[in-house]
């Protein structure tokens, strides 16, 4: 089979011109936006884009605007020259690799820098207000009040801002007609779809199931950092979540107990706890018992190694 | 000469299938966000939306998320046929009217309602999550971080959210090449222009001058209800700016010599004022001496109602 190679664009009016181009002719446009170090996972993310349009863009950049000044932007995992072997490996390929420097960059400076600003605020700022001479003078924020409230939201106070931020300004560029988003990150997916719906945007956002590893370990690029004895901790939590999916099964639908199971299971083999919840899939609000159809989340350390994992369990 | 009729939209399908059957066809589409109520500053607008593109599109649509619990949502005034004969009457007209009934509508109710939710963040909550039934469920806001915070954004907390938010909404359903705002709203126009550079909306925003009535006083729909004394003491705001102006060209350079003499001009006149800002015109932060181009902006209430005027003052 011919590989297909795909069209690496690194600007913001290239990318654009690309699309309406394309749009032009009739065709329609799938977004699969994705920090790069590609694995499964992101494959079959893009293996459902391409049941849905014509064309297939996939979006490599890893968002400052995301992380938290102590978190881990300065050691994500990359490796671009890998990951368009990858895409190449995949059955009929991607047209587009959009893989911008700085999607932050308008051309000038501000007087004043992002960091005083962000400091402002009180203290929480984003690596991209931390990065000085990159990002400096951007200051609009998109957030989505309510579902970003708990879960990953409350370890991490800048994530949702800006990734629903950083999936605007991609949508605006791209203006693909659908988007495929992974539900291993679960919370992430509602909120993208909530935004979409709220302010109108044109795409179809579509959540595709997550992959795991023959082990169970949810796949994650973060987990190239987990040591082997670290990794086999981890996988505490798919057994944990299993068992739980398996414990509602037999009846025993009773929140608190489940979730005490799963943390003293996770919390026994070595991890260290951020969250175990069991929301309303839609909402995300937290349930008492499994009536309608839930989600089954958890957020753990194994190391330096924070991993996100979830489950969905339907009343039975 | 003819007048044009324009096309009465009320749905965002519809609306959206407009602007791309006519992008197909090689048309650029102008838009002109209003809040219905016209006057001749509205259409000034609209001669400025003329000059950029091929097709006007006017939205008439008075947005309850700009408007807090406090605030004049119920008596903001309205006359929609009468808004319909005065575009009629602008040479060469407008092409559409987009007149949603409720743009924060998804069809759907969730089950806990916006009021409640609202409560939760402090009390703090816009028309729109007032309204029982109508925009339930909305959460995403748009944030300008710092152009929001000062002038109108201290006296008026969800104005400037409610404001890109709804501008956003507009962008996606009708998606313009060009939008048109009044420097009227200055702090207004210069967050728009921030938001759409920061989320790389594919839209050129326009800043057009403010309109006068004869007698000076900046036109505003809300100038219909303030009474005869109410107008002539009203005045008293855009004498202050015209002589601070004049002023300032005569060398007298310092802005809080020159706030002082306004605050009193206008007080005395029987004005209370909300604010008398000198702020640099992009980054809307106050300056002390008129060294490069400045705005002064003035909000102050005669009666119930409240006005807003500015003027540009460059460098001499």
């Amino acid at each position: 089979m011919a590989l297909k190679e795909p069209k690496i664009i690194r600007n913001k009016e290239e990318m654009r011109n690309w699309s309406r181009t394309m749009r032009a002719q009739g065709k329609t446009i799938g977004l699969v936006p994705t920090m790069g170090f590609l694995h499964q996972g992101h494959l079959s993310l893009i293996t459902e884009a391409q049941k849905h349009t014509h064309l297939i863009v996939v979006s490599i950049y890893v968002n400052p605007g995301q992380f938290a000044v102590n978190e881990d932007l300065s050691t994500y995992p990359s490796d671009f020259a890998g990951d368009i072997e990858k895409l190449k490996s995949i059955p009929n390929g991607v047209d587009v690799v959009f893989n911008p420097q700085n999607l932050y960059d308008y051309g000038f400076e501000r007087e004043q820098s992002g960091v005083k600003k962000g400091e402002k605020e009180g203290g929480i700022v984003s690596c991209l207000e931390d990065e000085k001479g990159r990002g400096i003078g951007h200051e609009t924020w998109i957030r989505v009040s309510e579902l970003e409230k708990g879960m990953c939201g409350r370890s991490r106070p800048v994530f949702f801002r800006g990734v629903a931020t950083v999936v605007a300004k991609l949508f605006n560029v791209i203006e693909p007609d659908v988007a495929v988003f992974g539900k291993k990150d679960y919370q992430q997916w509602r909120i993208i779809q909530r935004m979409v719906r709220d302010l109108d945007f044109a795409v179809k956002v579509i959540g595709s199931e997550l992959m795991r590893d023959e082990d169970g370990l949810a796949m994650s690029s973060r987990n190239v950092h987990l040591s082997p004895q670290e990794r086999e901790q981890a996988l505490s939590i798919s057994r944990a979540l299993f068992e739980a999916r398996s414990a509602a099964k037999k009846g025993k639908n009773i929140c608190s107990e489940l979730r005490r199971s799963m943390i003293e299971s996770i919390e026994a083999a070595g991890g260290k706890i951020d969250y175990v919840e069991i929301v309303d899939q839609e909402s995300l609000e937290t349930v008492e018992d499994i009536k309608n159809g839930v989600v089954v989340c958890v957020a753990a350390w194994f190391g330096k190694v924070r991993l996100i994992d979830n489950m969905e369990i339907d009343a039975s």
